[in-house]
């Protein structure tokens, strides 16, 4: 039997979605919790490897196993056991077809960068953080150029697995709310550290470092060497995952929320 | 010369604001490094003394010394010597009379509740949790009973040392934002535990465990035992402090912005 499941995570304590040696991914937390329901082992697999440090709120994983439990043992259950960290939204059992990563057709980030003198405290691993005021219209006159197909090996990292650099970027949505500043992404797939190398890009822009103009070039160029560092972790969150409707899941979309001041 | 300080933090990781013997508390933190920056030995005051995991998005308190440094220096170099879950947001030259507590004509808090099955991942340590859906109507109607100036003797913890239980509670307003209910609350000063008091007690009357006229006879009795458990202090934020213009500070109030799912 395939279950899907819908996780929650914060990503301060973990190294990670992937199995770590050290056992600190967010993957070997999962399993770790699934197997002791299951009574043995438990291999999960989830629709894209988040990185160190990046939070979820809504990431989707499915895992095979012969234990015939009620799925809510798989929601109840693996909550009385993960890590307060780390919590599954929701389980539901599926056709052997569907596959947390390759039945995936699109992916949504969202970033937070607290744009202040003062560094985050209360905020301090929520999010990303620039010490002065960013402005916004250069950075969406930025942001345009990266809109589309494109090879996106400037944004990239040097260790991505992906077998092409090639994404469909079809959202890139900036918006001041209250002292933060929010990026909303979504592709089809997402190179290692592309949203958090796009961002720090245009935090470039909004800084008055580059002109808007300045992006297009970087792209264009495919050299990781011509982007800005890649930013911080912290203020990156995967927000849902693309199914088609034939898989009846239940939501695969939780949007990050910021209560108006 | 008398300094005050706006301070932000993250209480999950200290012993609430009261210094402590193994130097866990907030105002340990914070002497810590505006001595450091003084290079002689520095006492700091606070409006209120908040309680282990409660947080603070603006805390101001008060400090004396004789070391001739720039209000920058206050801000900067105390950054840059505080733990990353605290923050000072500013720092003003008061005239000697300032006191960071007596001076202070009102407290605002607010409280979080994440009411949902699933126990909080990405908040955890940052809102309370109750596992079923609450109503806002009954807690709306209970909540009037407890506006106006009284006896909050049932709201108020055993080691509470303030001189009297009568305070006048003028604001205790109740909202539904997304899956989250936010309790704001002022008053002159408040009891020990009585924000989180007054959240556990009303939490029995949106789960429908106790009709709202409950908590007028709660109230009317000044009887701990009669309320319910302390709520969680992971979900009250210490939000702002009243104080007279004449001191000319910088904004002593800052709403909660926790982004959240």
């Amino acid at each position: 039997m395939r279950i899907a499941l819908g996780l929650e995570f914060d990503g301060t304590p973990f190294h990670g979605w992937q199995s770590q040696a050290d056992g600190g991914g967010v993957q070997d937390a999962l399993e770790g919790a699934l197997s002791a329901i299951a009574d043995t082992s438990i291999a999960a697999t989830a629709a894209g490897r988040t990185d160190a440090g990046v939070h979820a709120t809504l990431q989707v994983a499915h895992f095979d196993t012969d234990a015939n439990r009620p799925e809510t043992a798989w929601v109840r259950g693996a909550n009385s056991l993960l890590p307060s960290a780390m919590a599954v939204r929701w389980a539901v059992a599926v056709p052997s077809e569907f596959h947390a990563r390759f039945s995936a057709t699109g992916r949504h980030y969202t970033y937070l960068v607290l744009d202040r003198p003062v560094r985050p405290a209360l905020l301090a691993m929520r999010v990303g953080w620039y010490h002065r005021p960013l402005a916004l219209g250069p950075m969406r006159e930025a942001a345009e150029a990266l809109l589309g197909l494109h090879d996106f090996s400037a944004f990239r990292a040097a260790e991505c697995q992906a077998k092409t650099p090639v994404k469909m970027l079809d959202r890139l949505d900036i918006a001041r709310e209250a002292d933060m500043i929010r990026f909303d992404v979504h592709a089809d797939a997402f190179l290692q550290h592309m949203v958090r190398n796009i961002v720090g890009t245009l935090v470039y822009v909004g800084s008055g470092r580059h002109p808007p103009s300045w992006v297009a070039e970087v792209l264009e160029s495919r050299d990781r060497s011509r982007a800005a560092p890649t930013f911080a972790a912290a203020g990156l969150y995967l927000t849902g995952i693309d199914y088609a409707p034939k898989w009846n899941l239940p939501s695969t979309h939780q949007p990050v929320i910021i209560p108006r001041q």
